[in-house]
């Protein structure tokens, strides 16, 4: 197929954190490009970022790869080791188990875009900052294993 | 981690290729990202193509979804369907065992790069123009079977 043409896949802003963790994700829109592409071996998503927007709570995956390539504008990646700021073209590869918990903030006045990708298997993961964990069920958790 | 820094991955222009398929991909320059970071779930590779070089030969591949999201520069895509024109932050899906080949070419004057992913299994692959094919031995072989 040509290029992708973005305006025809669907954007999404749902997210499935509980309050008041989903309030510093109200900001990020986001395609699944993998089901509207027919791609099946691999997760790509298309992200923007209005201003102020995280990607996500700051996690870790215990069972999936993650890349991110950065499209346009600018970010912030939060990692444990400090701060990176993003632009156009940079990447960034998150090795599943490695609890080295990252996301990007969008600190400019302008939106930003990415593009990331996952693969291996759901098994859970873990808020960096909060007190919550995410499981292969879909369900979250706080950290003593209650859901939420 | 942070961004990557790709001046400390290894860089490579070795083709499996036989001769005369191996010309038209002398001026490809890549770096096998996912060894080098520790993934294993999904295969990524920055590409960089000098002025006239293909990214391959045209192909299509049965086990494996590939993704493509261009970072720099100009590239023509060539497929049955005939030709587009990838500039950065443009991004291309090719689902497997769909039988439309593929491929970029340096039509331009200045190096272009862009970062491509695949997933699933090595089976087996077609070259549309060419009277060749990969198989998951990592040999080639002519469209009869026979082995270059």
């Amino acid at each position: 197929m040509p290029k992708i043409d973005l305006s025809q896949i669907e954007q999404t802003s749902t997210t499935g954190y509980p309050p008041p963790f989903n309030e510093e994700v109200a900001g990020r829109h986001y395609r699944r490009l993998g089901p509207a592409l027919g791609l099946t071996d691999f997760k790509v998503s298309e992200v923007m970022l209005e201003p102020g927007a995280w990607s996500s709570q700051r996690h870790w995956h215990d069972g999936e790869d993650e890349f991110l390539v950065m499209l346009e504008g600018e970010a912030v990646l939060i990692e444990d080791q400090g701060r990176s700021v993003l632009r156009a073209g940079d990447m960034v590869a998150w090795a599943k188990s490695v609890r080295n918990g990252h996301h990007l903030i969008n600190e400019t006045d302008q939106p930003c875009r990415f593009v990331c990708f996952s693969g291996g298997e759901v098994t859970w993961g873990e808020y960096s900052d909060i007190d919550m964990q995410f499981h292969a069920d879909g369900r979250y958790r706080r950290k003593d294993g209650t859901l939420y």
